[in-house]
């Protein structure tokens, strides 16, 4: 089943290694079949030179393996979340990209500072909170989702206008609305974070750019009245 | 028409791609035919793996796509504002490379430091201001190639001999005598910008390099005694 | 003799080059035989573009030459005082990768700061003291092996659960169960070196992360409750 | 003549891309063949890519092109002070690597952080003051070696144990039995100056490494009690 979509999601898994933004097997891209509610993701722990679209997992809402000889990626329950939380989601990245991890580990929101990050982020990228004793040692991935998710709703961010997310001391979730555009945005999230922290880096005291040039350069590329591309 | 042309700016826009200069579609060259008082610029959004010659856009300094299929890039304005101002300058790149977009972040000129800035730039590279609301709400791109303009001419700076500029909180736009040249100094710029980062960080009390090494440095590659290359 | 064991070693020295964790000659690995109590290793100062299996070098545990026809790394002796010390150590790295030798250069441990690091090392990752004069003039490349094994003992640390360590104004020393696996936690040292030091430049007064998360993420790879991957 | 000479000179000089040591232009390699009394270099702004051995350039002593078509490297009197006054210098490399220029635009000598460094250099890598104005509106290129080998001379630093030096506010200069062994040169100080970035961001406190510690490395490398490598 869903064979056509196992082949997306090897190709979305694939684009990781083609932006830099995995080393060995430190990332995963799911892509979410919502006629069938089943998710197709990465296996767990397999090299990503010798993965087939075979290899891909099929999981049901409830974290069941539907079809697939390997056993899913270790992080399935956290995507499972978004997909059930979050209606606008169909593809979701997790990986430890360099920069984009260092400001997880940091445990700070990526500023908005400047026309890069407003292209495809509107308002800061979120550094989620550390997750408590009992969390972790709890149903650890699913809380990892949730406590994401507790952020988006105490700020009432919208994941498609802010399609990425840190996590204290760990790494990065990216949105989608397919397993290809989310890997598009953690390439998005990591070169913000490197030009971030050069920003800093240059100017110590530099402040977030102005809100009206967050909402030009969103609302140019998205929304109805976006006329940057080619259109549909 | 403009065959020839549309065939370099195509190479031009794929050299951001071989400099590094550039992530997904956000880069994009124009070149200026004085003649027919037409630029060939990249189509808005394409991706530069697919893109062709005939995939160029003709358009006037009205703004008006005289030929092509594609809308052409969406800062189009702001490359047309600098044909208009500047009649020496016969190619443009626009591009969000790392260093050079951290240091329009951080809303600093970046100052000379060195030999490897002075053979291209006979003074700091100027980093524009930001643009108002009102600015930005009205017609944006036309108006970031304003203020550039204005930066220029307030300070009477050259852009054949300072041929590249930031623009606060967004990103760099290079000059040239066409378009390969503009993007040519878009890389001197990237790596002007990323050695002042370095710089600094060495040594915070770094002071600007003496004038007299700037005259040298410039004047032994450009002007009337230049004898740096091969001659004409 | 050793014939498959020369391959391997030869394919993990490769694999330095592979993952950018060395520049010219400036690195070794070797893998221990525990039946016939040799081990094979990189000969010295050899390019890795020429190289081949029949160029590594058979060495005893008391550093003879057992076979091949060129000197053995003169790291070896370095080497052979892992194999002595540590029964569960089969394979080390030794190299001069840039962040991690950064670390060592700075003389810091690395803190564990995230999820990256504790998937692989089991507390912070140690950097053993310099050595004394004495032990420079004497047997030197020894006094490093020992003077590593003396911070392990002192501070009770598992080679096993923290498979690397820097040493003062050196560089960096992996262990794995065979020469492949102490080339990839080379390879993850210099991943962790690298974030901790971008994780520090952009949050000053970072902590490190909770101890519950360094059991939680290192005890769901390893030891025999792990769930990641595809068990054995 | 020197046809075999222009081969090796040509390759020196590719080498400098292959190390990532140059942009465009930017550097330069000779070497010099003390039988005739002249030195083969670089033609003065050709691309690497289309360079041939043929384009390469016979110049003596005095400065005078013997054969070739093309001008000589702009940086020709440069390299012909350091082939006057240093008799075991056979070749010169000048370029602007990110790392040591940043550290020439500090205008800071790059201090014995680590066994790297000392495995090439005795010695901290000096920085040659600036040029006076009258030396830089003067014969430039020529006092820029005069103002290196003053440095060499005050300071008692002899350039085979010492194989390279930056200028402030300029680039770097690595010196070599021949061409390619002063590129060699020239990728050491390349790394050896990010590393030493790195170790004073990682600890702004770090002192230099002990001189006994310089002594054996260095001396484990050259002189006649060498051990390194596979002898002669």
């Amino acid at each position: 089943m869903l064979e056509s979509l196992k082949e997306k999601v090897l190709q979305a898994n694939l684009d990781l290694v083609k932006h830099k933004l995995v080393l060995f097997t430190w990332g995963n891209v799911s892509e979410f079949d919502r006629e069938t509610g089943c998710l197709v993701i990465k296996p767990s722990g397999v090299s990503y030179e010798t993965m087939t679209a075979e290899d891909m997992v099929v999981v049901d809402l409830n974290g069941k393996a539907v079809e697939g000889k390997l056993r899913p990626s270790s992080d399935t329950p956290t995507h499972i979340e978004f997909y059930k939380a979050f209606p606008t989601v169909g593809g979701v990245t997790h990986t430890h990209s360099t920069y984009a991890t260092a400001w997880a580990q940091a445990g700070r929101d990526i500023p908005f500072y400047g026309t890069t990050h407003a292209d495809y982020f509107y308002g800061d990228i979120p550094c989620a909170r550390s997750l408590t004793q009992e969390e972790i040692e709890g149903e650890y991935e699913k809380n990892t989702g949730l406590a994401i998710i507790e952020r988006f709703q105490r700020d009432n961010i919208d994941p498609k206008a802010v399609p990425g997310v840190l996590i204290k001391s760990h790494g990065v979730f990216a949105f989608g609305k397919d397993g290809a555009e989310s890997v598009y945005h953690a390439a998005v999230i990591e070169e913000v974070a490197k030009m971030a922290t050069l920003t800093e880096t240059i100017n110590p005291n530099v402040k977030r750019a102005d809100q009206f040039m967050m909402d030009k350069h969103y609302l140019r590329k998205h929304g109805k009245n976006a006329y940057y591309g080619q259109g549909k």
